[in-house]
């Protein structure tokens, strides 16, 4: 056992800070360094640490206490040094959604434009994938670099994308897996905290945050949504690191494919100029303001047609090549995304009548996914690369009775695989009206 | 390790109960008993009992569940069935005072009148003292029954005082260690199950709660004090019990004594017909109310009178007198308790100026006791049971300069001794007019 912290002598004791915080009041810079100290090393105990996290649930925090906490949180652990690299590194972030395979094809891009994006990810849970899940799908691709590794290797490539280690921001790996299990997960400066303190510790100048709003994201409402928007882009700037959050949405699956092979397969369909529209508007959106955060033009339309440009002059693809072989993958897969396999056997999901789709369950779709074994209800299960989700009709499209609205591909047509295509079938609504939908990008909040 | 037990079913998720709690919801009895169940075999942890005792502190909950709760605690362990002894079976619990020495006096008076009083007390924590602590400053006395030895001596003797042992209620033990170090301690519900599920389980008829209020009290306003009581006498009934909570004032300690074996003497000064007079009262009105449920009478009068019988017949003191040697003690110190040791050094504590005693912080004094080792501030702390303070002057009572407000008895005049010496002082106020001192007894509430 290591020496047990004790509050310095000038320091309330953990039940007095946790009953501070239940009437209301504020915990000062030290007090909250204390405590996250103290977590981490196991002197304030998961009891303490819940109790204070549904206290903040109920009473909040200021900016104050927010950057102090986030900061706190950052330091549990290493801090990345990019200062060897030269540039304005800038990493982009999402919430989470269903078939937002967006980092695969942003990352090159915008390394490719000459903006170092140093990127550290995670992995799939309940509806939504993680991108080290679907760069996984690629033979040999290791996600594992050492800290030493992953800065070479933004050095010489420009890009790195690896997971979060034991090393980086322990404290928001311990405390994010006791949210999960107190009901204390939404709470906007624990949010605000868990998401800043580990970006900040990768080393990087700027971010972009995907925050996703919709029926398939964690933030359902547009309200909730730009409230942590604020509460990033202060706590971000209270850093010293300038933080854009854009707002996009997530009721239907973003793109076509939902699941790991077949997320990346259309992910590099986007580097090589091709794929669908929605995710490539998505991709120009963030990659855009990155390219701006990282002063390579401060003109939203010089930005995207630079974009756009790394994917017609192969620039982009070379890029990606790079880096898969960098990380033990096989690099052929980038030009030639088929060769990432999917499952074999298909089933359609046909509509029942004649009309126009006009809403995709989101979470529903991605829940079916997991059904399927392409993602996971537990963080220790393993995932299936290869079964994959095709949404064949998006919102807008029209269908005739018996057109296909999704293929399902598995590796037997059994009861499971059944009950999966029927929960995707039950997630599309068919209007009779073409519906309006709404633009992806809702808007930007810089302050 | 047991298997761990896992929610039927039926039932949701942990999380998912607290978040329901989170946010206002009503927890069904399946729910709240599944809950402590799965606390006590541990299969809900820690973490999760403190955030939702937090979710529970900001949202209450209903009678309904407060009922709920307090059953599935008291179920949590042995229920003692007392239907071998005859009777109305009524305990008294107190919410704990400086100088809170009632239960010593009124439980043998309130059994010499006919009334069986089964007993389970405490140990004294913080500023307040415990029935136990005070009864083991009597030579070889034992307060570590059995429930077999408990039962059999209340049917034999009419009274047995006992402590909390590990069948009884275990879901309170280990609920009340978690709120106090993860300051959820203050809340209606959690009290409300915490007092009753322990004092249900000694398989009592009826009990008389004395709600402390006051400066020195863990009730500091009549407000809270009151909505506490009513929740006690709801759920008591709910529970079939008729519960009566008296509340009473805790602002000056109660009698003369504070300390060990100093209170011991002076509860059984109460029994030989003689002691301070709020001291006299306070047991009374508790003595009275146990009378009137037990049947004895429904008359006030008629059971103050019967109680201050048994004090000069002798029957009270030989009713002690069965009891300290049935539970190992020395029976001679019930009527001489000056043969209780108390500490041989005296300290006097001066009036600095001439008027009327007006306030004295019974807090203040209580911890001044704890500075000199006759309480506690962590559970497994050993106590001195021969340090005492002996309040000189009363509230309301006159002193000139230089008269003697307090005694403190020490075995050595040292650096500490002074130093709490110099507390107790500053703990008395000292006013040029006769103050107004307001009745101990504030009200009964009984429904």
């Amino acid at each position: 056992m290591n020496a047990k912290r004790r509050p310095p002598e000038s320091l309330p004791t953990p039940p007095e800070l946790i009953i501070r915080k239940r009437e209301g009041g504020k915990l000062t810079d030290d007090e909250i360094r204390y405590w996250i100290d103290a977590y981490v090393d196991g002197s304030i105990a998961d009891y303490q640490m819940a109790a204070m996290a549904m206290a903040i649930f109920f009473q909040g925090m200021t900016p104050k206490e927010t950057a102090a906490l986030t900061m706190a949180m950052r330091d549990s652990g290493k801090v990345i040094d990019l200062s060897s690299v030269k540039g304005i590194k800038v990493d982009k972030h999402s919430t989470g959604g269903v078939g937002d395979k967006v980092s695969l094809c942003l990352a090159p891009m915008v390394a490719a434009c000459g903006v170092p994006v140093p990127m550290v990810s995670g992995r799939g849970l309940g509806h939504t994938g993680g991108t080290l899940d679907k760069l996984e799908a690629i033979p040999g691709f290791r996600c594992d670099l050492s800290t030493k590794q992953f800065v070479k290797q933004i050095g010489t490539i420009g890009c790195a994308i690896f997971g979060q280690t034991a090393e980086i921001a322990p404290a928001d790996r311990q405390l994010y897996a006791l949210r999960d299990v107190t009901g204390t997960v939404e709470s906007i400066p624990l949010i605000t905290a868990s998401i800043l303190s580990k970006k900040l510790a990768e080393g990087i100048d700027a971010l972009v945050l995907d925050l996703k709003v919709g029926q398939g994201a964690f933030m359902r409402t547009l309200e909730d949504a730009r409230e942590l928007a604020r509460s990033i882009v202060r706590t971000g700037k209270a850093a010293g690191k300038k933080v854009t959050v854009i707002l996009t949405r997530m009721d239907a699956p973003l793109g076509r494919a939902v699941g790991n092979a077949i997320e990346t397969r259309e992910a590099f369909e986007v580097l090589n100029g091709e794929g669908p529209e929605d995710l490539i508007e998505c991709t120009l959106a963030l990659g855009a303001e990155m390219l701006k955060l990282g002063g390579i033009t401060k003109s939203e339309k010089k930005a995207r047609a630079r974009l756009i440009e790394v994917t017609k002059d192969g620039s982009a693809v070379a890029l990606m090549q790079k880096l898969v072989k960098a990380q033990g993958g096989d690099p052929k897969v980038v030009a030639e995304p088929d060769r990432l396999t999917i499952a074999p056997k298909k089933i359609v999901v046909k509509a029942p009548k004649a009309g126009y789709v006009s809403d995709i369950d989101a979470r529903e779709v991605g829940l079916a996914g997991v059904d399927l074994g392409a993602g996971r209800t537990r963080s220790d299960q393993a995932i299936d690369h290869a079964v994959s989700i095709h949404i064949d009709a998006k919102p807008g499209e029209k269908v005739a009775a018996g057109d296909p609205l999704a293929t399902l591909y598995v590796h037997e047509r059994r009861k499971k695989a059944k009950a999966a295509a029927e929960r995707v079938g039950a997630a599309f609504q068919i209007a009779s009206r073409r519906p309006q939908v709404p633009e992806l990008v809702i808007e930007a909040i810089r302050r």
